[in-house]
């Protein structure tokens, strides 16, 4: 389909890489480990997905889930589909720890951001492509 | 199971009914049609859920998302899996209005609270109870 990712979805964040008919971002904020599943999608809302792609974005967010989990030891994941601001449908997966500076709160009412280094991104990428064999599309 | 809800969330909220291996509670703020998903389970990540009970919840919070969004007209579906204070596994449903108190934030940044009144609450236990066909627990 005739997708564009929204420019402000992708002017926070870096393209990881595709997941079946979604994308995987980095919000580029070093405070958190913090990814958006974007499903190729004119849809704004979860459950208005057609059930055969609700069911891809489920299994999506339950893999990222359980990668950003495994290979950050993160102690807490969040997720959510929020699009108050950002209609674009996207579901946020974010590692927490209880260190991190939003702890307990949540990531969406915190306005710390620290940009990653070029070598964390690296990082973060190498690890992203070895679990998911993944190109970068971009 | 030997399954106990959490004192904090039954305290903050009415038991609309059962789904299946989960209960339906909802929050006591009449700002926001606001659902808790409380699947009996000890796991406290989504994700780590097995893989029948991850699929049973991911429909049962479609169903009741598409609910909300239809039954009380609202503008916007949020649904979320954190945990960071209440560590038992519960998915916020929450229907959001363009006028709500919190609008664009989230809920869980949102100090305003409001119980709902006594007629309020028989009309949103009656419209669950005719949707899903389902008697009160309690």
């Amino acid at each position: 389909m005739d997708f564009e990712l929204d420019p402000r979805l992708a002017g926070s964040s870096i393209e990881l890489g595709r997941f079946g008919r979604s994308r995987v971002l980095l919000k580029n904020n070093a405070h958190f480990l913090w990814l958006l599943l974007v499903p190729e999608t004119a849809v704004t809302e979860l459950h208005e997905l057609p059930a055969d792609q609700f069911e891809e974005v489920s299994g999506q967010t339950r893999q990222l889930s359980t990668w950003v989990k495994g290979a950050f030891q993160v102690d807490k994941i969040n997720v959510a589909a929020i699009g108050n601001i950002v209609s674009q449908l996207h579901v946020h997966i974010v590692g927490r720890n209880r260190d991190d500076v939003a702890w307990p709160g949540t990531v969406w009412a915190c306005d710390e951001k620290k940009p990653f280094s070029d070598a964390e991104l690296i990082d973060v990428q190498t690890r992203f492509t070895l679990a998911f064999n993944s190109a970068r599309s971009s």
